[in-house]
């Protein structure tokens, strides 16, 4: 379809200063955090309401014209990367509550509104919504239910996909659904876990009615210091299998800890091989005793030390070098590289040591930061982009550390998504059934595939050519593994 | 197909002995929970592995004869009554465990084990599963998965959903499918969650990877008394505000409550309007500090009376009332019928006096038992079989109930699944598009429709006949509680 046409149809939905045509604003939208990867779509439009939703998608879907939704851009696999010849339908304006219902813990808010800002709104009434990406101040809640987002304290509180009770969606062809309600349990088929993680190809999600917590009385953080990546890993599992489960649990080892140390003074130990921070809140009493269970544990898993931070100001201060982590790491090396897979957490040892040995024999750095209770690792492969090659050498131990996740029995995404980053590596972990599966779901909500196209759901052509290229004669790349 | 050649054909996948289709074995078969719907079905097939699951899957795709999976046989929304040109499937013989990890919490199991017999096999680990159905002894985990059972702890613990990590499934055609994973996050849609409460249409589940917890420490039980159902109803909503999410709150009406201890003697005081029992469980501390606090809620809500089980004795004297109180009500009435919706917890108070306005006009006794925490109620229809026109009388009641839940924004279902029983409602509960997709998902697994047919989700047509019968002229049952 000619662009003109479609600009002067897009007229009729929205007023003019709701759809941007010129290339310089255009630029803003051309990548998402993954910007290695970048592309100017044909036009972005901003609607402001469910209505106007409803009436870009039947256009779209009447002339067949990619649509890629896009909440905060902070996604971290090229999700909300531009298809060339398609539309970015931005849910900027779309950010407001529409109702708190504080007797029944729940919040109605549109698709845009960040994160955090929910949190902030509700707190008045004593309330908090949980789940808590890296990028809350950023990204939004439209964003998190396409990535199915996590955050630190997902171990306790669960993902997006625990904390959202309900969604409006604008189909394909412009039709409204409501997914999901406010009972336990929702006959039917679960569509509403469908629509949560989808990445954006089932639909566009228009409203989100989210649970909220009461704010916990108390939270602590204690800090375990280890002389052995091993030992930290292992008492993760120990603290889990005991029955108590903390708000979070992060670990971090020696090259993290000393680039996180040096960029904001946190207090770690930089001789340490890996440090530890759990998090435990609650009621008083609670949190107090499962302080001292959590502590006794550490030092029978071989923690060197174990420290609880003496109030506020010290507790921020631990967990101010965890999340100062990414960019703590990109004062040491030009440039870095953020994996995102899990593992069971009983292999937590094992797998940091392939790791290392793989980060030996590629020649580059690897810092490892992740959430330790749930066994996502987020490895930062640290290289230098001016150098020759040293970028494709990165993506491929970035690929060997994800076929490492999947043999031992993880998965290639913890909480980044697939986006256009791993799609590869989504011929590894599915079959070809379980693929079509997909794909015909997919068929169910979006016939003819404007949504997000090429993201997340490999094709089956696409497959065979991955993995000719990448699984040597069937060989998976670590057969020593197999017996996992 | 003629059936001596199916008998013929499947003689070459089973043993002899794994083959019913004498008349007065296949009896056995002919109903399940729901036993006012009966039907023979052509034969029973139990076989005793994937691989036999899979062959019977292939053949009964090739020649499209309809396949009812059976489990413990106790689903009380009819899921498996067999269908009179079909075979079922029964999985009692794969019953066994096939791994328990303790370190990783999980245990891997066979369809066909009893949800009890899990918790059995993993105590010596000091570990349970959490989901506890009242039909715990004979359901299976292959039951529950298909129709993602809940139970008394359900509140805190979660549904079946909340506690599998991964099944292995036999698709339509006998392909298998590995479902979920072991990570906190599944790449890909999450056709887990599709399957878990699909009611047996979308594949025959052949292994359950169950999450396993540690025993809790102690467990307590607390009763409150009330002189208003109502305001029993509205101390659930204060407690849970405040934070606490006990294991289990479960609530009797002074029905249910002299049935109960006309029953078994619990020590239930007979002339209170409301019961209200709530579990607390974890350490020690944590369960003395909620008990005292909870306790003081209660009062603040108006109960006249709060009490605590001294020990495991009482407290299982407690439960035992709560436990006993379907068949209790079954020595006060000839027959019953058992209601099974939810509501928002705000309205319980509201729902509870509506049902009561409902039962006086049509003459019926409603006994009210309900899991109280999640606003999932079970009103007990009391009647008498025999008296003609008061079934039907029953079962209109009983639809206008589930009709009532939906306009208070609640469900047809909170546990027990749709089944036969409840397709009507489907038809409220969803509009023509949400029901599209569901049939549309189906066909991705199920072209052919042989998985459980006319089950869970009406046609189009029926559901046109049905809102024609009972939605008359396109008006609500209760147009005053619209603004609800």
């Amino acid at each position: 379809m000619n662009v003109n046409t479609l600009i002067e149809l897009m007229g009729a939905i929205l007023p003019k200063e709701c759809i941007i045509t010129d290339k310089n604003s255009l630029r803003v939208y051309e990548c998402d955090g993954l910007s290695a990867y970048r592309q100017i779509p044909l036009m972005v439009v901003l609607p402001g309401s469910t209505e106007q939703v409803q009436s870009i998608m039947r256009l779209c879907n009447e002339h067949a014209v990619p649509i890629v939704s896009r909440g905060g851009g902070t996604s971290l696999s090229g999700g909300a990367l531009p298809h060339k010849d398609g539309i970015v339908l931005s849910l900027a304006k779309m950010n407001k509550v529409l109702e708190i219902d504080e007797r029944s813990l729940i919040a109605r808010v549109q698709p845009g509104m960040r994160n955090l800002a929910i949190s902030e709104a509700v707190k008045p009434y004593g309330l908090y919504y949980a789940p808590d990406p890296s990028s809350q101040i950023a990204c939004t809640i439209g964003g998190n239910v396409a990535e199915n987002a996590g955050g630190v304290h997902c171990l306790k509180y669960g993902l997006t996909i625990h904390n959202v009770v309900s969604v409006q969606v604008v189909s394909s062809d412009g039709e409204l659904m409501e997914l999901g309600g406010s009972g336990f349990e929702s006959p039917g088929l679960d569509l509403l876990a469908l629509m949560v993680g989808s990445e954006g190809m089932l639909g566009i999600v228009t409203e989100v009615t989210v649970k909220l917590l009461p704010i916990p009385e108390v939270a602590k953080v204690l800090m375990g210091v280890f002389d052995s990546v091993e030992k930290a890993g292992n008492s993760v599992a120990v603290i889990i299998t005991s029955g108590i489960i903390p708000a979070g649990i992060e670990m971090m080892d020696n090259l993290a800890i000393r680039a996180a140390e040096g960029f904001v003074q946190a207090g770690y130990p930089v001789n340490a091989a890996a440090v530890l921070l759990c998090e435990l809140d609650g009621v008083q009493e609670e949190v107090d005793y499962q302080l001292s269970q959590v502590s006794k544990i550490l030092h029978e898993c071989g923690a060197v030390e174990t420290r609880v931070a003496r109030d506020e100001k010290e507790r921020a201060l631990f967990w101010s070098g965890r999340k100062a982590a990414f960019p703590a790491v990109g004062r040491i090396s030009p440039d870095y590289y953020c994996i995102d897979g899990t593992i069971p957490r009983k292999f937590l040892g094992k797998v940091l040591s392939e790791i290392n040995g793989l980060s030996e024999s590629y020649g580059l750095r690897v810092a490892n930061v992740f959430h330790a209770g749930d066994g996502n690792l987020h490895p930062l492969i640290l290289y230098d982009a001016n150098i020759p090659g040293e970028l494709e050498k990165t993506e491929e131990l970035g690929s060997r550390i994800l076929q490492l996740c999947i043999q031992v029995g993880g998965t290639i995404t913890g909480e980044h998504g697939v986006g256009i980053e791993k799609i590869g590596e989504m011929c590894i972990q599915f079959t070809d059934e379980e693929r079509e599966h997909f794909h015909l779901i997919r068929e169910c909500f979006d016939p003819k595939r404007i949504l997000n196209p090429g993201k997340a759901i490999p094709t089956l052509a696409r497959c065979a050519e991955h993995n000719l290229m990448h699984v040597h004669n069937g060989e998976l790349p670590f057969p020593e593994l197999e017996r996992f």
